[in-house]
């Protein structure tokens, strides 16, 4: 891993740049596609597809039975899992539904503000090597407790035409109304125009490598909605003296090896914890299942050490990760002066 | 005013167009302007400005005593009305304030959620033809409220290189830091990228022409977020037997005055009305400061008799308008199904 002690302020922008091709060098070829997509539907999401996943579908939507099969083979501990996961989420977002707001600003003038479901919603499930359940839940079931109506699910197939058991599984489990063998940029643009098989919908979630990401903003250009612009993945931890070198290593082991392109980031403002994180992640990476993508993603990453904690703060406002885990005696500090949306996670 | 009796369905497409360009048409102009702002600064920002606005501007930035001057020439009358709008809005946002939301999932995992205050925003005001003090209102209260500690102002300035007194007073007293006379493509741009004037803001709010609206979309592919493409203006008016056709035709007439390229549309299950709201307009247009400007809009506008409730509501959300006027007996019925973000007012 690259290490670099106290960076001055003016190599930030060179040091933190994303693994990433930008818009414009990805932007013709999702164009391209849209517009194919566009004009031709479900026969060219079948010829993308057999030329990006290798397989010639006869059909794009899972059948009732291909879920029925895929639950039946789904293990009892993993369902176990699936049914605790779905809960804690269940809880979180539920408490964060809110009431009609209603306010008299002058005598018979009210005012009022309220949320409603978004009648159709697109869920996007990156595929390949790694099955992203978690996502589904993540995404279903907040779409289930807003009361979204149709919730359609796009992901990409195997060289066997097949869709890993637990996504299906899950999938049926937290209401997703419609599943598609498709992935990509021509999963995105399905959902957008809508095809003979897909329907149009009115926003689209959910991660993807860097091509999913742009084709969901080109998306915004032809009327639908998206989340953000979320992939490829990344984190930055923030580690201090306290922190547990062997607990940091596996946090960041567990987004490197979510694809080649991810990108995972430790700051610290210990030089110990900087080499004990080095070695863990070194002996962790062994042991990985996935460890040629672990490689290949840690290859991209950073261990930068900065004395000062604002100075920490700063470049960690600069480059404001997707993900951002703290682990250090004074989390407030850190929180109290985020600027951006994080997702954020504290370790003690 | 075109008048049109139980359209078919699959007519509502061309129907409901609006009078605008397509994103493609403007987005090589606007990508070009992006691209000059980004490399030159201030230099080009002033080129644009004697382009588009007529003026050889000395400096982009209004000063303090720009700011005095214009408060001074503003009338007490106006200022009594501004100060009553400002109430107003403030007691609507300081209601949707939300609290910390804290869920321990499971024992010693304490999950939250929480707003926070977004520190650098630019606000977008359309200049030319009606000074829109209004929108300061709307967009600078509730960036006070939520605790934005940058909030910039770009209005393009009038041929003499001013902005309406009333712009300048109502930025002021709403909290803007810094105002800048620069409008269209090369204000975005500017704030997107920020400039040796200009800061680079995190999200850009606020309405404008259609070449604002695509400037904005293409700025979130540089990392800057909006609130929504906002314009040109739209409205639709639903009337049943009960409206006043007198208030109707006003209402149509305060969105088709916004410019040229506004669109008004009236839905109604009562031939009568429309035909009443047509002879009022007509006389209501004619005492209009901003004939010339709503004749215009009114010429793009269109009055759709339906005699179906269940059917107007399909075509009203097909449409999904940017603002929507209820003036119905039963708007409940109307209420319960709408599907998309829609500003609504009713009258009774």
């Amino acid at each position: 891993m690259n290490k670099i002690y106290n960076p001055k302020r003016e190599d930030w922008e060179e040091l933190l740049k994303r693994p990433t091709q930008t818009v414009s060098d990805i932007e013709s070829t999702v164009n391209k596609i849209f517009t194919e997509v566009q004009g031709f539907g479900d026969a060219i999401l079948l010829k993308y597809t057999q030329e990006f996943d290798g397989v010639a579908l006869d059909a794009i939507q899972v059948t009732e039975n291909e879920i029925r099969q895929a639950a039946a083979s789904v293990s009892t501990e993993l369902k176990n899992a699936i049914a605790a996961a779905k809960q804690n989420i269940e809880v979180f977002h539920k408490a964060q539904k809110t009431e009609k707001v209603e306010v008299e600003t002058a005598p018979g003038v009210l005012c009022w503000q309220e949320k409603r479901p978004i009648q159709k919603v697109g869920l996007y499930i990156p595929g390949g090597s790694a099955p992203l359940f978690s996502t589904i839940l993540m995404l279903a079931v907040p779409a289930n407790i807003a009361g979204c109506t149709e919730v359609v699910l796009c992901t990409p197939p195997n060289h066997e035409g097949k869709i890993h058991p637990a996504i299906l599984y899950t999938a049926a489990l937290c209401g997703v109304t419609q599943i598609f063998k498709i992935g990509g940029i021509q999963a995105i643009a399905g959902m957008t125009f809508g095809t003979e098989s897909i329907p149009q919908v009115y926003k689209i979630f959910g991660p993807g490598n860097q091509y999913v990401t742009v084709a969901k903003q080109i998306a915004t250009k032809h009327g639908v909605a998206i989340d953000m612009p979320a992939g490829p993945s990344e984190l930055l931890v923030m580690a201090d003296d306290s922190a547990n070198a062997s607990f940091v290593a596996a946090d960041l082991l567990s987004q490197a090896e979510h694809g080649v392109d991810s990108q995972v980031i430790l700051v610290s403002t210990s030089r110990n914890i900087i080499d004990e994180v080095e070695k863990e992640i070194e002996k962790q990476i062994a042991q990985l299942p996935r460890k040629n993508i672990a490689e290949k993603a840690i290859a991209n990453s950073r261990l930068i050490y900065i004395t000062e904690i604002q100075t920490a703060i700063d470049l960690i406002n600069e480059y404001s990760p997707e993900h951002y885990i703290l682990c250090v005696g004074n989390e407030d500090e850190y929180l109290n002066q985020i600027i951006n949306d994080f997702i954020i996670k504290i370790n003690k």
